[in-house]
């Protein structure tokens, strides 16, 4: 007989935008005339074309696959070296960090990787998240069984939750005790909110002291404004020695549905075997690589290196100073409502507290019934994240200014 | 500190490919005169030009993407409905086989989804593999920590080995004891054997006895020329209560470096909780689909549904007739050459037995040596694969016929 993962059965039902969905369509089902009307500020999703520089390295990539004698068929697992090249150099060298471009590992998204990474780590570790939290940290954990149930507000048994609140800026503090790996994503995924360089040195050293690894998210990296806030995990002295760092194309060259990331693995990383004997990660990941996973379409590869040529980097710093005008006139609205506004000055998030006796749910049905705007509640992301919201900035300027007259007239 | 998962330490060291690679290098560095000649059927990459079709799809779908109003951002993690619709509709419901849109899960490679669909299943299974097999089966359980160390055959503790042999026509019967999971592919890697009918009609009653489940590799399924042989394992009745079916555009299409694939997962398949409760394993992937994965680049998708136009289907044909033709020429070289031939009738790998006193890699250096072809050995797939090699048959059809010549001339 066959033995279900029984992990699986401890998820929570609801995956969060299912139910916003669900509640969309009961609105829209039950007022035909306003449906039409809705805007969506739900999902992080781009919604402005790709870049150029993309479009057209694509279509030559696909054209090359029509001829015989630059057809290619399987490419290296861990991405084509020209990618890998282009990224540690740009991305890393040119701004003073060290990174080897074999230390770069090209895949089909963050998500898949922020979930994959647990792949090479032992299942006794001992695991931090922030709260508020991207769901999926949570949810990889629970499925590979790192966890035990869940409580009544959604946190799981055996998780170290790292409160995110007003009174620390939504930047946890490492904590007392201590973990052995450790979820960060600056800028932040639902708040906004971003690191400082102190804030990740005391990280990097937590880390170094109790030989935790910390995962760095840094999808939104390229939406930090001020060039003292640390875009990258290896800005801070010691990364190298303690920090995986995954970023994507998705939210910079608006690569949602292309699909292209990349995680770096430091090739002085080290994790501990079960005998207590030190290990580099590097072969680990590149062994999981190489066997679980076949590389990315190389039109897409070459859609990603194109975001790097002169033409390429113009039309993504267009595309994060469109969505970075959003974000300020979406802040500047939801303040003149008199809302507390927090993010969206280096991330395209807002987060907003509900006004005083509302949750977060109250605050989604009173959007869409108000002003047919649909919201992320914040509490899908956790217990403290109850009595927030997030409003996202990828849309059209539009759509934007239309959002910001419909905030301002909300009966708040 | 930071544990790492100990499994990946049972892993043997070269992975078959690898190796092959380094002393094709050696050979090329002490040989330089030859290195230009060399001639590679080893790694079962495609070699042709993609469907026009095809190309022709994805460019358009590229310049959907251009334009703000046909822009898409994320799409469905399992797959557009466009594509799952073409596949159910083609590959299943247009030969009478019952295969709902929503069972198809479209991914980035059968690889992939025969390591990932593990993740679903618990750590208390009996797995049975074929031997020889291809080793991604074997190494995913290793990592998954459903294994012990290898042996000095290096075959795994723990893993119930089927012998694939003369004897049996290199397909395996069902085991005389119980087992939860097992690995099927047919047409076979590396072998190029098929199961008839009657054989896979065993091979589900037995699963069905067991309450056990197949996974069943069909990426070479459009290989089979003989309409009597089963493409797919739903031709068999109860196959939709015992059974997981990968397939891949890889073989068929050419797409080992666009990626795309999928895996049928009926609602009607149940697995077992720890606590003995039948449960439906669709909601399983589907979670598991939408939690740690994103969904597979829209111009691919685009480009796999035109391999269902009318025009696509006749290029893949094409496709499929070109290496079947190299197949056909290698087989008839072999034999000519005195050799034991099987495979490459159904599928686009010879597998030929080593003649007596040669290894499987002593046949490797003598084909590379004599007549600077590169093949596979058969060792590298399991110890039942020694005294054989695999020819593939994915080439030009100048360099196979160059390579049936080289086959007589060497001095076997």
């Amino acid at each position: 007989m066959a033995y279900i993962n029984d992990n699986y059965l401890k998820l929570k039902a609801g995956y969060l935008f299912p139910e916003i969905a669900r509640r969309v369509r009961v609105f829209a089902d039950e007022n035909p005339k306003a449906a039409g009307n809705i805007i969506r500020c739900g999902i992080g999703d781009v919604t402005e074309p790709l870049p150029q520089a993309a479009i057209d390295a694509m279509k030559a990539a696909t054209d090359e696959l029509a001829d015989r004698g630059s057809f290619r068929g399987y490419g290296p697992e861990q991405g084509y070296d020209f990618l890998r090249g282009a990224i540690a150099q740009n991305d890393y060298r040119d701004r003073g960090l060290d990174v080897h471009d074999d230390e770069i590992f090209v895949s089909d998204g963050s998500k898949c990787d922020c979930a994959n990474i647990l792949d090479i780590f032992g299942n006794n570790n001992t695991i931090a998240v922030s709260d508020p939290v991207y769901p999926v940290y949570v949810d990889t954990n629970v499925m590979a069984g790192h966890t035990g149930p869940a409580d009544g507000n959604g946190a799981y048994e055996g998780l170290v939750y790292l409160p995110c609140t007003r009174e620390n800026g939504f930047v946890a503090a490492p904590p007392a005790v201590p973990v052995d790996l450790i979820y960060l994503c600056f800028p932040n995924n639902p708040t906004g909110a971003v690191a400082t360089r102190q804030q990740l040195v005391e990280w990097v050293e937590y880390a170094r002291r109790h030989d935790a690894i910390i995962f760095f998210d840094a999808a939104y990296g390229d939406y930090i404004q001020d060039p003292e806030l640390p875009r990258s995990i290896y800005e801070i002295p010691g990364a190298r020695e303690c920090a995986i760092e995954f970023r994507s194309f998705s939210k910079n060259g608006g690569f949602t549905g292309v699909r292209c990331a990349y995680t770096v693995v430091p090739k002085t990383l080290m994790g501990k075997t079960a005998g207590g004997e030190a290990t580099p990660l590097h072969p680990l990941w590149l062994r999981r690589s190489t066997t679980k996973f076949n590389g990315v379409s190389y039109p897409v590869q070459r859609a990603a290196e194109a975001l790097y040529s002169e033409q390429g980097k113009a039309q993504v710093a267009w595309l994060i100073s469109h969505y970075m005008g959003n974000a300020g006139i979406l802040r500047e609205a939801a303040k003149e409502a008199g809302l507390e506004v927090y993010g969206g000055e280096h991330a395209p998030y807002i987060w907003i507290a509900a006004p005083q006796g509302l949750s977060s749910w109250d605050v989604f049905d009173k959007m869409l019934g108000e002003a047919n705007v649909v919201i992320t509640p914040g509490s899908g992301f956790g217990s403290k994240g109850e009595g927030f919201f997030r409003v996202s900035a990828f849309n059209s300027r539009d759509n934007v200014i239309e959002v910001a007259k419909r905030i301002k007239a909300v009966a708040w």
